[in-house]
């Protein structure tokens, strides 16, 4: 059995947490001997510097014949000029195309061990369990766009067959869980929003009958995430709203450090961990890799390599409980990347 | 003296809690001496339902030929079909732009009293003291909406001179405050956020080179105004971002029900509580009138009645910190709406 992956390190810390993963996933190979192979790719800001181009046709076609793709961080303030004519975010957003990775998956989980650092209050947090489903690959993000002499515009665009592939990606997940849908919408104010909300009612109704939905403005959704974050089940959104409340619903597990994210679609699936690429603390040793190593589990998983994955969850459960703590996790902590990645190996 | 008030009552809860301003109104009226007008005209769904349209031209031009205008709350299940032909939310949003209300003003203030109603932790909330504004006549809430076939969008557009004279407001604001402005947007992936990040950075240097901006990418401000609210001054932002932002913001201060804005332009100006229109408690004498009580507090002084402002805002404090506080502030709570309206008066 062989598995073809490719990493994607990117910039800031993406290289130091990517280094962690590959480590992990070849420690995972020898105990489950399997052979997984790992190709490295240019994105962002470091295929800028190389090549000229956030996204290297090479990466590209990389990307598109892997079994799965993970995915470090990208951009930093030396490519952050809002007039340059390339930008890291740009390899990001045509990859997500390119791989009509057309669905964002977010699980939010609160670690008890982290319940401390969440500005939430603990009676909050009881019981939160959710997923973020946000469509990835159409709305504004990739609308038409355009810069006149004193305006500018933005289009926003969704498709009927755009809103249904993603609801039946919530509908499959909401199955396997507590079959309920929150779907966001600002239809009190947006065609596009209409539109979606007329879909997703049709496509439940029709085919999930046993699915209890609701819609939710995403004015309210904003509050009710940090009110009452407990309510949710499964969130299923367009894409700038689902950038938006996907990060607000990261704040509920105290850090960023634990999050992963899957991008899936018809091909090969993009698997990051939900942080960015912490330029300011870059190339210090210092960054947290727990994240990346739970969206290689996640990746596991999709490929249905289930032991694998849960074995990876399991070590990092363990080594998180034995207090192997980043700095982000536990102030002045002095604990170093690659210990955390050598405690993750060493609980296998 | 004179002052000619337009009061919207609009749907839900909104009759209610105008009721509960045009008495405190008429009491500041008798106290200092002053002659307060107050013309009644419909709004939304209350529109709707006896004229067919959610914005009358005579509400229009009593609107535009008053001093100010008090609105209560707009919308409920009744017309929240998004097929209808006629919405509530058109007639506020007609509203603001016949108006030329551009600017949204929200302070966030945390309340002692309310601390334990928040769902953050006290500590996260200690220094709190911010303020939204947002730009509330453009955006993809006007721009051009389409419905072909199998698809739908919405134009988000923004000229230079609708950034300009938003900025301008925030600067002022901020000269005030503490001299820093946060601007949001989204300039990784949308053009008009990159025409607003270059006028915004162009206007506050070349005319405010006092005042400290930072700007801020939406998705993580999103984040950072739970995580340390404490960091904000001025808030500024595009009219969507605007309400997702602002509506979060509200939860840190535990209940909506205290939190008054104001929409300024050229012309008069539209006060409103920030409070929705809470169709399941709507008719009961429940509502809680604060939130409007302190909306004519900041309608007064925008019109420059310091003292008149000053007295009902004293006379708020005192009501709340003897206790009267309705079920949506204090559990269990039998608190009426007008034995709110009445303490307040008594404490004038
Ligand atoms: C980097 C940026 C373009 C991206 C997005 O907005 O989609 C990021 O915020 C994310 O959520 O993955
Ligand atoms: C009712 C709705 C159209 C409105 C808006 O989105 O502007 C409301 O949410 C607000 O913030 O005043």
């Amino acid at each position: 059995m062989s598995i073809n992956i490719v990493c994607l390190p990117g910039d800031g810390i993406g290289p130091e947490v990517t280094e962690s993963v590959i480590s992990v996933l070849n420690a995972v190979a020898d105990k489950f001997k399997l052979e997984i192979n790992i190709d490295q790719q240019l994105i962002g800001g470091a295929a800028i510097d190389a090549t000229g181009d956030p996204l290297p046709a090479k990466t590209v076609s990389a990307c598109q014949n892997a079994d799965a793709v993970f995915l470090g961080a990208i951009g930093g303030p030396k490519w952050d000029d809002p007039n340059a004519k390339v930008r890291p975010e740009q390899g990001l957003l045509r990859l997500r195309s390119a791989m009509g990775v057309f669905s964002n998956i977010r699980p939010l989980t609160v670690f008890p061990e982290l319940v401390d650092a969440s500005p939430l209050k603990p009676k909050v947090l009881e019981g939160v369990d959710f997923i973020v489903v946000r469509e990835l690959t159409g709305g504004i993000y990739f609308g038409d766009k355009h810069r006149g002499e004193n305006f500018a515009t933005d289009e926003c665009r969704y498709s009927v067959e755009e809103i249904e592939r993603i609801t039946k990606v919530a509908c499959e997940l909401a199955m396997q869980r507590g079959k309920k849908i929150t779907s966001v919408d600002k239809a009190n104010v947006l065609e596009t929003s209409r539109l979606w909300r007329e879909v997703v009612t049709k496509l439940v109704s029709q085919n999930y009958p046993e699915i209890k939905l609701e819609h939710q403005l995403v004015d309210s959704c904003a509050m009710k995430m940090i009110q009452n974050p407990a309510h949710f089940d499964v969130v299923l959104t367009e894409n700038m709203f689902g950038d938006i409340l996907s990060d607000e619903a990261s704040v509920l597990a105290g850090s960023m450090g634990l999050l992963a994210s899957s991008s899936i679609g018809e091909g090969s699936g993009l698997f990051e961990p939900i942080h960015g690429s912490a330029p300011d603390i870059a190339g210090q040793g210092i960054a947290n890799p727990y994240a990346s190593i739970l969206s290689a589990a996640m990746m596991l998983r999709w490929l249905n390599y289930l032991a694998e994955a849960d074995a990876i969850e399991t070590a990092v459960k363990s080594s998180i409980a034995s207090g192997i703590l980043t700095r982000d996790l536990k102030s002045e902590s002095e604990i170093k990347t690659h210990q955390v990645t050598h405690a993750v190996i060493q609980n296998l």
